[in-house]
C-alpha cells in the first residue's frame, strides 16, 4: 500500500504463525508485494514443512528469547501473528530467559479471555523491541469484501437470522467469549465458546443429525464477527474452504462475516466451494 | 401444601413425562402427599417400565388426541409436564385428529426457541380442557433451596465466576437460548445452545483434556438459571447426580443454580455425589 512507511519494506517481515492455510497465503501475498518474509511456525500448531520456500525457524509457545534472537539475526523489526494458535495450556510453555523475566505477565495473561491473552502477547512482543502489525495491514487482499462471494446471496429469511446472530454477538461482546453463532429460523442453535468455530459447526451437524434443530437442512446461518475490543493486529476472525465444508455438513444455508474485518484464506477456493454446495458467503456491515 | 385448592387433590394428576429420574421423583412426591398420579411417558424419551407402580399410558410426541382421551378416562383434570423431552423434530410427530386440528399452531411452535415451543404446547394442553401446573407446585420438595447442598461451598474466586456467569446468562436472556454457561477464572469456556447442559459439560471435559482451558482442573463453575420469560410451569432447569458427575469430569469446582427455581432429582444423592468428588452445589439468588 502506498501509505505504508518505506522502512517496513526494507526489513524482512517476521511471521509468527499457527495452523491452517492462512500463514502461507499471507507469506505469499507479502512476497508478491516485494517484501521478504521469515516464518516462525509455533510447534504443535504449524508445520515447518509448509514453508519450505521461506526462511523458517520453529519456535515453541512462550520462547520469547529464542524468537527475539532469531528475528534479530534475520534483521526483522516488524512482526505479524497469523493462523490458528489455540490457547496454549501453561504446561505447554517452554521457558527461556526472556520468558522467565516476563513470567508474572505470562501467568496473568492466562487469566481471562482470549482478547486479554492476545493483547498481553502483543505487549510482550513490543517490549522485546518489535513492532506488531495486523496481517491485513501487510496483505489487505486477505480481507473479505462487502457483499456476496460466489453465486449465492442471502434471502430475507437469512437476513433475519443474520440480524439475530449479530444481536446475540453484540450481547456477549463484553464477555470476551467466542465470536460466532449459528441461528436457524430465529432459533439460536449454538454459541461459540472456547471450542472454536470448527467444533461448533461439528456440534451443529450432530444436532442436525439427531433431529434437534427444528428447521430443515438448508436453513440457518453461521454469523461470525470480530469480538468487541479485539486487537485486530492479530486476531481477526478467518474463514476458508474448510469453513464452507463444515457449514455445509451442518446443513446451513450460508455464512455471514464482517466485511473488511475477516480474513479469508484462498478466496477463489472459498467461492468455488460455496457455489458447489449451494451456500452463500457474504461480507456484511458489522460493528465488531 | 395447605393453600392448594382441595379440588386439585381429588382428581388424579396426569404427568406427561420425558427422560431422567425426575418424573418418578415427582410421582413419588405427589403420591406421598396423598394424590393419585397417572403417568404419560413420551415415546423415545421415557421408559414406561420405570413407572410400573403407577397407571401408565405411553404417548407419542404430538398425540394430543390420544392424551386427551386417556386422561379424561382416568378422570384427570390437572397436568404436569416433567423430564427431558428434547425438541422433537417435526418428523417425529405422530399425527392424530386433535393434532391435525392444531397443525398450524404445531408448525408455528417449531419456529423460534424453546420458550416459544413450550408455551405453545402449554396453550394446546389448556385448549384441550386441562389445567397445566408446574411440577414444583405439586411437589415443592423437588426445588433446590438457597445455599450450599452438601459439605462444600464456593469461595471468593468461585463467587466471581458465578457473577460473571450470571452476567452472560442475563445478556443472552432475550434470545431464548440455553440457560447454562461454564466460567473458569473469569474465562467464559462454554455457552449452552441447543445441545443441552450434559453435552456442554462433555465439551468442557474435552476442552480440558486438550489443554484448551487455561486454569487448572478443579476450577470453573457451571452456572445454570431459568431463561428469562421461561414458563416455570414446565420448563424449570434441573440438576441431578448425573450433573455432578459430568461437572466433575469437566474438572469444575462446582455448580451454581437458581435457588427456588431449579428442580433437583434426588437431593440426597446429589449431595452425596458432590461430597464424594469435592464439588460444591449451591442455590443462589438469580433473577432468571
Amino acid at each position: 500500500m502506498s501509505d505504508r512507511p518505506r522502512a517496513a519494506k526494507e526489513t524482512p517481515l517476521a511471521i509468527i504463525c499457527g495452523g491452517g492455510s492462512l500463514p502461507l497465503a499471507v507469506a505469499d501475498a507479502v512476497t508478491r508485494r516485494g517484501r521478504r518474509v521469515v516464518m516462525f511456525p509455533v510447534r504443535g500448531f504449524a508445520d515447518p514443512r509448509d514453508f519450505a520456500d521461506y526462511p523458517c525457524h520453529l519456535i515453541a509457545t512462550g520462547q520469547f528469547g529464542r524468537f527475539r534472537r532469531l528475528a534479530v539475526q534475520e534483521g526483522c523489526r516488524d512482526v505479524v501473528f497469523i493462523g490458528v494458535v489455540l490457547r496454549p495450556a501453561l504446561r505447554q510453555i517452554r521457558l527461556d530467559w526472556d520468558t522467565i523475566r516476563q513470567l508474572p505477565r505470562v501467568f496473568a495473561m492466562f487469566r481471562g479471555g482470549d482478547n486479554h491473552l492476545l493483547s498481553s502477547l502483543a505487549r510482550i512482543v513490543e517490549d522485546l523491541g518489535f513492532k506488531l502489525h495486523g496481517a491485513h495491514e501487510v496483505a489487505p487482499e486477505i480481507l473479505v469484501p462487502q457483499g456476496a462471494i460466489g453465486r449465492h446471496a442471502p434471502g430475507p429469511r437469512h437476513e433475519a437470522d443474520i440480524a439475530r446472530g449479530l444481536a446475540v454477538l453484540a450481547a456477549i461482546g463484553p464477555f470476551d467469549v467466542g465470536q460466532a453463532v449459528v441461528v436457524a429460523d430465529s432459533y439460536v442453535v449454538a454459541i461459540e465458546g472456547a471450542e472454536g468455530t470448527d467444533r461448533m459447526l461439528e456440534r451443529v451437524a450432530a444436532l442436525r443429525r439427531d433431529g434437534r434443530i427444528p428447521s430443515a437442512a438448508g436453513t440457518g446461518v453461521l454469523v461470525k464477527t470480530p469480538k468487541r475490543g479485539q486487537d485486530r493486529r492479530f486476531d481477526l476472525p478467518s474463514i476458508g474452504p474448510q469453513t464452507v465444508a463444515r457449514a455445509a455438513e451442518a446443513g446451513l444455508a450460508g455464512i455471514a462475516v464482517a466485511g473488511g474485518a475477516t480474513i479469508i484464506a484462498e478466496p477463489q477456493r472459498v467461492a468455488a466451494a460455496a457455489d458447489r454446495v449451494g451456500l452463500f458467503v457474504v461480507g456484511i456491515a458489522a460493528a465488531g
